[in-house]
């Protein structure tokens, strides 16, 4: 807490210390999230919430503007569905949850149990290429009816065996689009277009630098022909899968039956792609920006911008302190900042002056302003940056203040990336041999750029002796061609190996 | 389809001919929503879902403004939750889904089944007071931290016997407040101003009055100690319990141990609400103003106010026709209206322009403006008003139409309110005999106020021959005391009497 004081973070233990703990007491410090009695599920305390809406608003606006229009499918998907698509069963099969009764009813201990079987299971959706391709199955007759684009808005649920807040939760909140297309082409640039929104969005907006580019074979979506991902890299060097866009071919089609009718008068099968990102980014936020004292927001998604301090040290002080928070904040609350108005809190709690400050360095509020005595008397204000020390802070009049005040959250932004970038940078290593190749990700790792053959069994191989993966084939790779480290092979790119989340 | 020539309606059944199948028929040609191959659940439309965003966006931006904050629990509840408050799974019990296994393998008959028991079932939230109350437990320690009032926007799912798309669902979609106190006072104004927020949504944005009022003891929410309602009127004189609002005393602060240190260091058990909305808003919506040509959107919550129809007779004419209904929509949407840009959509479809009409009269909007050669030469519009005969069109200049469009809708949106009231109030009778009330409910029936003793015989008695609820025992009767119609005992108020969806 006494971060200024005795030269302790506010956050225990620090990165370097232990970065799995760091991240849990970042969030704990925030209040973003709290584990829940339910199996590997959180509760999304109001502060985490903010950020989720504030990305929801961004994103929808993005698909709007793009075409899709937003509807609803069932939570419970009839089990049958689940087999129609081989590889999609294959892939979900050990992550479903599965409603087997309704009803419950008192047995003969007198204690309740399920008491009415179901004809057939539902499985809780994972995701619902399924249910959604039953119904693309009827709502697609001619080439008319297409495009189709869609999206939801919706709780799925994996039961995966280790869950950790935010970056992998048995139920998560995610957005899925749906579209189904006439031919493989348009279902292809859908997907590019659409993880190309996934791109801008995690650096205009999370100030999150990512990689796009393409899964290898291994590594793809249970069902999918290609999968398009944006890959992140967080502070302890490991990369964050931030979205996945998938063209499926028509994979689907052929399971559902989505046809038309062509121009031409002919029976085809349609192409189909599917994309999301999930509550997962929270995690990404969190591991992008902050440091040993908290979290840290990019403004453009804060729950809010700023927050009032008031500094109140004689009880005949009050009324005027207050007062003149009060008309900073409606003047605040006047100026609009990007995408919607500046958010302001007042925190009036009665609490020492620095305990204050340091409870919004650890919710990663970006700018706070302390208003005292003196800045009251002279109408100024005394403003600190999350992203400066604590102790650098500036007086400044209102008036100078509320000019500067967009442009200075501007910077903030800036920087975020900026720093995302440059830390990233220096975590990237172009590798030419097996041997640098155990080298790097035996010490500190990062990213690492190598030639590789394409085989799945030396990705098999690395996995189980480093635990590195390729994260993907990147798209703007201008290395060109080589020999895979591996294996001497041919190689037609570098492609990018880290270990991930 | 041709309504206008041959006097057929372009929904079939009329509301007078079959009102329940009207009402799946109004649906079907506004392309609201759909049956879905899971039990009991709908598949929502963009046009259906664009509503209900509607919807949240007003009301959500009241919860803030009452001071709420948006969260998340997670949709499983242990099935031990549920069973801590007696009343609350009472009333529970016969609805819930149960999640019993996790994981599918394949059987001894090569089928795959569900394969891992799970130690404790899980329910699917029906409502989420005991998930909450568990989490509020931990929250609540001092009076300086009530009260705690935050909201959630989640699906449930409750396992009824009789669905009804939108009325009743297995699956749906609400909001749900829940809110902790220090006093019981204070709780219980929490449990009136949230019934009055959604009271006012009902009136100033669906359209649709509403009666506010206390259930008698046998309509209220399991474990509550009062439930406050809005009750509307449909057009087929039935009763829509369109929201409620619930002061649940201690009975969840017991079960669950919600406690707080008072001020005075004395040990206290919160005082508790919650309060809901749903998707059968929807419902409710669709049957206070539709009529038989279908679907009749209140503006202030359409997915889009305008349509703009090209009328295209002659191939030379489009290019001229399509530019100035372009430039006539970028014209409308840089108007303002109420909490958002007024939406327009340009209709291109090749279809005959009744049909194109048409389909949008079933669909609802407030405004249809015919574009053709005439318009386009003149730099007018020939606008139709959804509440008014569909032949009923006029002839404006561009100017004076956008000069006036605001005004228009408001006009639109009151008159439904207006039409609304001026039916209900023709269908609402006051009622002194046990006769007469049989009579009017064996007739055509409505709301009947009369006089009841309070005794809950009396109503199960009502419901069995009659199909007869008490709505509600409204707050703003002024009839006085006076005696019950059906056993002569004493009686404070009249209350209100119907059948109900």
């Amino acid at each position: 807490m006494q971060a200024n004081k005795t030269n302790k973070t506010a956050i225990s233990p620090t990165r370097e210390q232990n970065y799995p703990e760091w991240y849990q007491q970042v969030i704990k410090a925030a209040d973003l999230a709290e584990v829940s009695p339910v199996r590997g599920c959180m509760i999304i305390k109001p502060w985490g919430w903010a950020i989720w809406e504030n990305m929801q608003r961004v994103l929808d606006e993005q698909f709007k503007a793009t075409g899709h229009k937003n509807l609803y499918f069932p939570l419970m998907i009839p089990m049958s569905f689940m087999q129609k698509e081989a590889e999609h069963i294959e892939g979900f099969a050990k992550e479903c949850a599965v409603v087997t009764h309704h009803r419950l009813a008192k047995g003969e201990d007198g204690k309740l149990e399920p008491a009415s079987p179901l004809e057939e299971p539902y499985i809780l959706r994972p995701t619902s290429e399924t249910i959604i391709g039953d119904a693309f199955s009827r709502w697609v007759q001619s080439y008319r009816d297409l495009p189709l684009l869609v999206n939801q808005w919706a709780n799925v649920v994996r039961w995966e065996m280790r869950t950790r807040m935010f970056l992998r939760t048995t139920e998560f909140l995610w957005q899925e689009g749906h579209t189904a297309h006439a031919t493989a082409e348009e279902a292809m640039q859908e997907s590019l277009l659409m993880l190309d929104v996934y791109a801008r969005f995690a650096e205009e907006y999370m100030a999150m630098p990512v990689i796009k580019g393409e899964k290898s074979e291994s590594e793809r979506f249970p069902g999918a022909v290609n999968t398009y991902c944006i890959e992140a890299m967080m502070q302890d060097r490991k990369a964050l899968q931030a979205g996945t866009s998938h063209f499926l071919g028509q994979h689907f089609s052929r399971g559902f039956n989505i046809k038309y009718l062509s121009a031409e008068g002919r029976e085809e099968f349609a192409w189909t792609t599917s994309w999301g990102v999930s509550t997962r980014l929270i995690g990404g936020l969190i591991m992008a920006h902050s440091d040993d004292n908290g979290l840290m927001l990019p403004p453009k998604l804060a729950p809010a911008h700023i927050v009032i301090l008031p500094i109140i040290h004689k009880e005949e002080d009050r009324a005027a302190i207050l007062a003149y928070c009060q008309q900073l904040a409606n003047e605040i609350r006047k100026i609009h900042y990007h995408d919607r108005r500046l958010i302001v809190e007042i925190d009036n709690r009665e609490l020492p002056g620095g305990e204050k400050g340091w409870s919004w360095v650890k919710k990663g509020i970006p700018i706070r302003l302390e208003i005292g005595n003196k800045e009251c008397a002279s109408n100024s204000v005394f403003m600190g940056r999350r992203d400066r020390e604590y102790k650098d802070r500036k007086t400044l009049s209102q008036q100078e203040f509320l000019h500067i005040i967009k442009a200075e959250l501007d910077d903030i932004q800036a920087h975020l990336l900026l720093r995302a970038q440059e830390f990233r940078s220096r975590n990237t290593a172009t590798i030419n041999s097996q041997k640098d190749f155990h080298d790097y990700f035996e010490n500190d790792g990062g990213f690492a750029l190598a030639h590789w053959n394409g085989s799945a069994e030396v990705e098999a191989k690395l996995k189980q002796d480093l635990g590195v993966t390729i994260r993907c084939i990147p798209f703007d790779d201008q290395s060109g061609s080589g020999k895979c480290i591996f294996t001497g092979e041919p190689s037609k790119q570098r492609v990018i190996f880290a270990k991930a989340y």
